[in-house]
């Protein structure tokens, strides 16, 4: 099938099934099946191996899916084979942490460009990376055509930088900043919220 | 419908269209459509219809939905009307930026017990909420019969946390540590993961 015509929501979900499956490899297991991993992740089986036969055959009926492969395959599917150099805008508490975490590299993601607007900030560097002004973000950016960003900005400063990251080339925001911002509809905006996840288990809490 | 007869898959889109619905209040529309809410979730309205009838009749055939009327109903379902206390354990960077973030109140919870091992950040304070010993995680939680905890410690000491909440009573985790825990089939985990929302986008990307 044409990558186009995939549903949205569907690809949505691919990254969940790659995570679930780290965790089985993480945990030392090689094989898995669609009955497994939808226990693990409360998607039925049947809407896994559904989205799985939308990009080709990964499993055999009977003996499941061999999880290093299909690792292999979903990133490949996904687009996160290598890194892609990453932007982040804002290094406060929370774009420091964002910037020390470890988990991005071999997920597809690199943090190469730090971007802050405090003059005790700029120049100094973080594993190595370098906080530059936000004044340069448009020049640096093109230059060195960078496609995703994450914003970790207050919320009041959220708009304004996306802007420039608009204006410099950027086309997958990840919204740390707690506000909705406004992009063409060339760009891709995702949010993280914790609340959604706390939202959801308090559903079942008595 | 009885609660527990709804399907996990269901539930875990109510925040989402609960997040969708403020975004909506925040710009200052007041009434919407499952098209509407739809297109801007990458969710079908057939979908949107059909989860929000198994709770009961919000929307009106051609007017669409109130959107302070739906938001209402929908925090009544999660169960999130009022505030839950919640505990935080590891005050890092990433740990003093979620005890910072202004986001959680109104939407369900409230930051009131903070929990680190550092001697030089245990007696301080965040917002008034003061930093207590690791020790005092198994009293504290069971005396305050707090329910929901987050984990924000370095990987390797998570699952230790885990099995100190598990055992003071919590019943709801958001793990922040890029590490699986293992806990009883009676509580839930979550996990929060820029990399899911990245490699969603990363597949748009060319």
């Amino acid at each position: 099938m044409d990558r186009s015509q995939i549903p949205d929501i569907v690809i949505g979900r691919l990254p969940l099934y790659l995570r679930a499956l780290r965790h089985l490899e993480q945990a030392g297991f090689q094989i898995t099946s669609s009955q497994d991993l939808g226990e693990r992740l409360g998607i039925s089986p049947a809407q896994i191996r559904k989205d799985l036969s939308l990009f080709g055959e990964f499993g055999k009926q009977g003996t499941g899916y061999t999880v290093s492969n299909l690792i292999t395959e979903l990133k490949r599917i996904l687009n996160v084979e290598s890194d892609w150099p990453v932007a982040l805008i804002g290094v406060g508490d929370l774009g420091r942490a964002i910037a020390n975490y470890g988990g991005f590299t071999h997920r597809g993601f690199s943090i190469e460009y730090l971007f802050d607007n405090d003059p005790e900030k700029i120049g100094t560097e973080i594993k190595g990376v370098p906080i530059k002004a936000i004044e340069e973000i448009t020049e640096t950016i093109k230059e060195a055509k960078v496609k995703i960003a994450m914003i970790a900005t207050p919320a009041e400063a959220a708009q304004a930088v996306a802007d420039m990251l608009v204006e410099a080339g950027i086309t997958a925001i990840l919204n740390y900043a707690p506000i909705s911002i406004s992009v063409p509809s060339h760009v891709q905006v995702e949010y993280t919220d914790p609340i959604v996840h706390l939202q959801q288990m308090a559903y079942y809490l008595t």
